[in-house]
């Protein structure tokens, strides 16, 4: 099966057979393994001097919050710049809270605006912290991080990057972007298996920050265990851990993040050129389309449920995704894991038999 | 290596060779694993007809916090049972929490006495849940689960049992011991990969639970997530999802929980010879001690630091684990995982090479 999702995704046949090994969570061995993973994390995003890196178990989710109720207290305010479902996840969650919440919303197809957030926080200045999603996986746009990150730099804020679906590929680069914390987890660009997410956090913001709202998502707590002794607090998933550290010397061996980007946009292009080939046509505008998941519609004249679209690409080894917008039939194909052009080629010609078998000449050139 | 751990500790080839494989956590294919694991989980207590099982992304600790912020309100009050650091530890999860605590505390050295939990009980009408530690792994010590839980359901409260380190292995029978919730991972007496753990709710108390402290750690939106649509609200662990159903299934094979029970008692009576035999003295009262795990003093006339005898046992294939009691030197060896009295055999015969090297004429028969 090749997986077109945005994770769990197609990983490595080396990184699953890092996963073949029992490893004792409080043995050295492992704990050398932990830093490892931690320095690689720390490295890729050239936070060495100001940050440090802080893994937690579960899933991405769990380190939004972890950063959530770790680093915004009480008496703070966080703005969420939201135009997707992963934004408005992340309000909940300090809703949830209890933390002082606002919003700043933007249609799912139109990117954050840096001027008009640096506007906003000029116009409120209880707001201490603010929340952006680097790439909103609900559709695949990619938001300005640089210049969202200068806007709050500027007006003094810290800022919190969700940046889930970019980390690993897209360059993130601490030295020039000012953030307080950038979070992603183990299983989208890094290419590693799901069971850990980590959060690359401002030194002296951990070091500030009070009493977390929880025991388990607790980042400060966490980062001084690992500072303790180098090792996790709880049980840490070891295989993962593993089969992560083995996905990132995947990375280093491909070429880093410029490299793994590239390869990304092939597979994106032949994707798209393509899918516009066989009539689909791509919901966002392609100016801000990122090359890691791209939502299509899903053209009501042809008939075909997402269901029955799915099925049949599953029949030929293809999964795919569902669309995640309210309204619209649509559909996402993810380009990133361990696939290649080849792979988007092998699609496109099972999606050009499966309209054949659907629509006999509704084929390709005939939409 | 050989893991003698509480966890994680060493799983089966096959357990291993499940997480070689990717999985699209929407797929039909992995909805239906979830759904094995989830019945898998809830037959081995017979929950069938009053509970349901809820796993979620995470250690031990995470489905503690989860239980604890899901099933307890703001005007509740839990009482701790408390004779070991996993027991303060939930304690200390339900304060940070915000949640009303209480505590009984016993020695780490003496079990929890129903008795005693009926009369506070009866004191204070206030108290609406109780917890218990089932083996605490801090000693090894064996808590009289069905006491208590008669205790509690006597006086009409709800119980909320940590069986970390027994279930899987200590018969637990819902169907008798009347229990809110048994809170469980996958990396202890499952002999699965660690990175999920899971809870047996009373499906009631599920239904009429509040508002959760944490999105992350909600029991009832989890549960909500999986009735659904058979799928994980958060990015699952797919491997070890893939790996914790192997091991069900070589549990189920080794002739279930009676089986994996006798097979720890074996283990545990060859270690526990042999140790005596080699001057070795156990922390605990034998009546009290479970096989799961074994305290054992260090005696100071040998001169030998828990460092060095672990690094000579590491040097040798095992892993032991360090005590956890304060203000005496003990060190711990875990009976549970895929090993049998063989590799005990070998153990022993490892440290009675150390000791040999390290005081000629000090190893065994001759303390």
């Amino acid at each position: 099966m090749i997986l077109l999702t945005p994770g769990p995704l197609t990983t490595a046949r080396e990184t699953r057979e890092a996963m073949l090994s029992d490893w004792g969570s409080r043995d050295g061995a492992f704990i050398a393994l932990t830093a490892q993973l931690r320095r690689r994390l720390l490295a890729l995003v050239h936070g060495e001097q100001t940050h440090v890196c802080v893994p937690i178990q579960g899933s991405g989710t769990y380190v939004i919050e972890a950063a959530i109720g770790s680093l915004i207290g009480p008496d703070d305010k966080l703005l969420v710049l939201e135009n997707g479902v992963y934004g408005a996840r992340a309000g909940a969650i300090a809703e949830r809270l209890g933390r002082q919440v606002s919003y700043m919303h933007w249609p799912q197809s139109a990117p954050v605006d840096p001027e008009t957030v640096r506007a906003a926080l000029r116009a409120d200045p209880s707001v201490t912290h603010v929340l952006l999603v680097h790439c909103e996986t609900t559709t695949g746009i990619l938001n300005p991080l640089q210049a969202v990150a200068d806007a709050v730099a500027a007006e003094g804020r810290a800022l919190i990057v969700d940046a889930m679906s970019s980390f690993g590929a897209f360059d993130i680069d601490l030295r020039r972007t000012p953030s307080t914390a950038i979070l992603a987890s183990s299983n989208k660009c890094l290419e590693g298996p799901p069971g850990i997410a980590f959060a690359i956090v401002a030194r002296q913001a951990l070091e500030a920050a009070g009493t977390a709202a929880s025991v388990s998502l607790d980042l400060k707590a966490q980062w001084q265990g690992f500072e303790k002794n180098g090792q996790w607090r709880f049980t840490p998933p070891v295989q993962v851990v593993s089969g992560t550290v083995k996905a990132l010397e995947l990375l280093e061996a491909e070429g880093g993040p410029p490299a793994r980007l590239a390869r990304y946009r092939d597979n994106f292009a032949v994707l798209l050129a393509g899918m516009k080939r066989l009539g689909f046509s791509l919901y966002l505008d392609e100016t801000v389309q990122s090359p890691i998941i791209a939502t299509f519609h899903m053209p009501k004249a042809w008939g075909l449920t997402f269901a029955a679209f799915y099925d049949a690409l599953a029949a030929c080894g293809f999964l795919i995704y569902p669309g995640k917008l309210t309204g619209e039939e649509t559909f996402r194909i993810g380009c990133i894991g361990a696939i290649g052009p080849r792979d988007f080629e092998s699609l496109l010609a099972a999606i050009t038999s499966i309209l054949d078998a659907k629509a006999p000449g509704a084929g390709p050139g005939n939409p």
